[in-house]
């Protein structure tokens, strides 16, 4: 039906919705975390049982964990999106996600989904989505999936970069 | 005029607005702060009468607060767009405000602007502007409108989520 | 070739490319960063030599240095691009980027890539990249250039914004 070869359409619907997901659940309505999900989606956010869930209703059940937090706020940017056939795609997104305490304590991660989406009668939903943890900070202590980032060669010298110029400090000869 | 029902040319002037502003508000840039609003728009931050202004001149005066920081980044994620009209539109967006007092200490709040724009002479315009916060570091104190989170119902129990599966832990009889 | 004025096409290909820096980089798959820019590239990070490198392959050489952190997430967002003729094209996002040392402790600044993109026969590629800070948290130590913020005019005074109304304050005539 579309002449479109970039799928723009797709594309807006499907960024939409990635973002629809953040808005939800920083307001906490289920209903709306529900309706961005298949009915038949798996949803990783870890390699316990604990976070995992399956189904739009499961999910946005699963969700409600989320009231342990007073306050969240989740930064959804990074969006690559690649299609597989007319109905279905496959996006990638990096999430800063911040929460308070009822007690003021934080917790931050930074982070990124990895979901398979699926277009049906009611649109573009998520089918899968895996969340990888890039980094948190210390206030976080939730198992997530590690993003796993390439190793140094074996022997390899961290360069001097940081602070000031050291060469300058050496010729003066002082600390 | 337009044939493209999703008026990507209206959603990339948009957009482009948006960033404007948190590109010129870092460079503390007011004549191109005042560019980004209508001549009778209304901006509000929080319910305190300091913290609402009128007019593309009130609010690049009113933002001159902003100079109490030595340094400020505002990264604006999360754009929703929603039209009304061929000359009307309603966006929601994130920002992530870090700032720096002179003295070194910083300020962050993560929140949401709801607008509304018009689109006359001058390309589109934000007529309405309604800061809501998400959260914020302890640091930042100034008192924005708060976003509305939905409760959980009575007697909701906070599931173990965070940290080592307790359940092992229980098996040894240790903490 | 092209009759889209917006040229959507081809500001889908450079965010995606731009994008594709931080997922390349938080990954340190150093291949995939160098295919991001052209065989005779120009970066600069900052003032100093150590922070300038030239060529695909140099620059992805030079970023080996990320290597001194355990981990990082690069968060990218107020994307403006403008194009300068049809294979020519300037662009400005914003980055925040955290890292994270072996130690545990952490660096995050918050900057702008201020881009010169050109299309040869591989797609757009970076062709010159200049970093600006817009600001840092205590942990970062490299020196980068800092964006440049006017200043307010001489006799400026600081608005009363933080914290509780003053004003109410006064009336009762106490601290």
């Amino acid at each position: 039906m579309t002449t479109d070869p970039l799928r723009r359409a797709d594309r807006q619907e499907i960024s939409d919705l990635l973002i629809e997901y953040c808005r939800a659940l920083d307001l906490m309505d289920l209903p709306a975390i529900a309706r961005v999900f298949t009915e038949d989606c798996e949803v990783e956010y870890g390699p316990e049982d604990r976070l995992r869930s399956r189904g739009a209703a499961g999910v946005a059940k699963s969700l409600e964990r989320m009231w342990r937090w007073a306050r969240t706020s989740h930064h959804l940017s990074n969006i690559q999106i690649a299609f597989e056939g007319s109905d279905r795609a496959r996006a990638v997104s990096y999430v800063l996600a911040w929460h308070e305490r009822p007690d003021g304590s934080t917790a931050t991660v930074m982070g990124q989904y990895h979901d398979e989406l699926m277009r049906g009668q009611n649109g573009w939903r998520i089918a899968r989505r895996r969340m990888e943890m890039n980094g948190s900070d210390a206030g976080f202590t939730v198992n997530l999936h590690r993003t796993r980032r390439q190793k140094p060669p074996a022997g390899w010298v961290a360069p001097n970069i940081d602070g000031p110029v050291k060469a300058d400090v050496s010729k003066t000869g002082r600390k």
